[in-house]
């Protein structure tokens, strides 16, 4: 299934509100960039390929929303505004990716018309929007290869249609064998503290009519213990050229779960998640988060008042633990630095 | 710190309403069977040894409110009580010790009038309750030893204060360590479904000022990877007699990730935990309870209406995992079987 996640229409953004799923879809119309920032900060919008997308998005947005009348002045505003999106969120190394690719669009074209940089700037961001939607399709094939019939996926968080521009990456793969007619079933860690697994993952694939089964973060080891789990496949947030992965918290633990049970660990993730400026996993700054999060996470008190929390959002699998990395040029595995080298444009 | 979970007090049960904590300490008095079935069920009162204790109780309050003329009567009264708390929880072996202590009462006094053996039950349920005081210290000297200064303690679940009748299980050994001088850390898993450890563990420990962070259980992984946990203690439900353990879901792959960083994963439980009938853990009945605990875990609907969802209460733990289990008895280490005849009386 394909989620209208993110788009853009009448020159705003159009976002889906998240954090009211599942049981209310709300859709936000983005009009200036401190909003857009905060959606990004909460979570309105997330996963590492959508938010790329908003950051461009956003870049686009800041040019439609400048008022200035000399180039000089408009880059300012447009440089202003993506300084502003770079410090929302410190993992996804999508959302600097996507920065760079509309920096760029300001640095190439210094002749240019306000009105025409204007232009351009959407018309980048719409490509980076329209090649998420390809390279999803493309992860989704690349990967369902890998998948027998019937096969049961174990999944974590959402890397679904709701975190990207189209249907997702580990979940597009999933969507893909399913389209394939194979029997797909999926076991959702609700992945707590937000529970993007339960929320997220949970209603796309209900949607999709395929078979779902919501477990807690911790009943993962016994369902794989029980056989029920034929593979695992997780998406990313950034990835350290030997192929270390910093993905949700969480996913370190299912990767030496799934090594305990000899069941293979996918990630699903497109290129522009690999950072090759990063050699090892320990480099990837990881985002802590506010404790309220745990503490109220239900909108109930579930800590003591006072009781200490640690919150980090995301964790690093070593990529010893990572059987394969799935991506739209292919599917790599170790030596992952080789593998990234042979698709990567410019490395 | 010992906390008064459950006590007898003018003939009734007198117990704290855990699904209240952290916000609100209320105490219910209990004057019906029917009423403390509930309570059971709904783990007002929870964890193995405390759930024994309110049985016992129970039995003997079943022996209060009969009004029977005949010994026969009487005894068929207490018996029916019995069978209904039986039938509350599957996997917690000491509900099951705890009635049987209590029916040998009644079969070995088959001469003694209705008042007489009234009062045989209350004492003998007083007596599993003050036992199981004087367990609880010896647990904690025991396991104490094992801890080096400074220590940092992982723990799952509630084995503490309000899962006995005194200071706990696991959460003996970490009271008694502090009560030595020694400096302890404690790492509270949260606990889905019902976030035992976040609602009842800070709890306690932050009554007893010692330092405590509260983590969602997909973050055990990650601080253990960052060297933050010297030893992971867990309490138990039920324990094969080849040392596989039944305790709280989530707590064999704690287990698992122990082993992966070469970190000590012990037991502390009671003799009483301990089944010699049931040889493997695959033999331990598991109890599934509700849906609802997972998709409206706190009042606020999380998982979207019709999707599926597995909620095991407990899992079982291999042996092979478990470095040392703690009891009262002193500390047994591999092979299991053998330690448990030493300090079993009659196996």
């Amino acid at each position: 299934m394909a989620v209208r996640t993110i788009d853009w229409e009448d020159d705003r953004i159009l976002l889906l509100d998240q954090t009211l799923l599942p049981t209310e879809e709300k859709y936000l119309r983005i009009d200036s960039i401190d909003v857009l920032a905060e959606a990004i900060q909460s979570l309105r919008v997330r996963g590492a390929p959508a938010i790329g997308v908003a950051a461009a998005l956003g870049a686009a947005l800041a040019g439609v929303l400048s008022r200035a009348g000399s180039r000089e002045a408009f880059d300012l505003d447009v440089r202003n505004a993506m300084d502003v999106l770079r410090a929302t969120r410190p993992t996804a190394v999508n959302l600097f990716w996507a920065l760079n690719r509309m920096k760029t669009i300001l640095l190439t074209n210094p002749l240019d018309s306000v009105p025409d940089l204007r232009k351009k700037l959407i018309a980048e961001a719409l490509t980076i929007l329209d090649e998420d939607r390809r390279i999803c399709r493309r992860i989704g094939r690349n990967g369902a290869n890998l998948l027998q019939d019937p096969i049961s996926v174990l999944t974590h968080c959402n890397a679904g249609a709701l975190a990207t521009a189209d249907y997702g990456t580990a979940l597009a793969v999933v969507y893909t064998a399913h389209e394939q007619g194979k029997q797909v079933k999926v076991f959702a860690d609700e992945t707590r503290p937000l529970l993007q697994g339960a929320r997220l993952t949970a209603w796309e694939l209900q949607k999709s009519k395929i078979d779902v089964t919501v477990i807690c973060d911790n009943m993962a080891a016994s369902v794989m213990k029980s056989g029920l789990v034929d593979c695992v496949i997780v998406g990313a947030d950034r990835i350290a050229a030997n192929g270390d992965v910093a993905n949700k918290i969480g996913t370190y633990g299912l990767a030496l779960l799934a090594r305990a049970h000899e069941i293979p660990f996918y990630v699903a993730a497109p290129l522009s998640t690999i950072d090759m400026s990063i050699l090892h996993g320990d480099q990837i700054p990881i985002e802590i988060r506010a404790a309220q999060e745990i503490t109220h996470g239900f909108g109930k008190q579930t800590v003591p008042e006072g009781v200490a929390v640690y919150n980090p959002a995301f964790d690093v699998t070593p990529h010893t633990l990572v059987s394969a990395i799935i991506t739209e040029a292919g599917v790599i595995r170790a030596p992952f630095q080789e593998g990234f080298h042979h698709v990567l444009p410019s490395s």
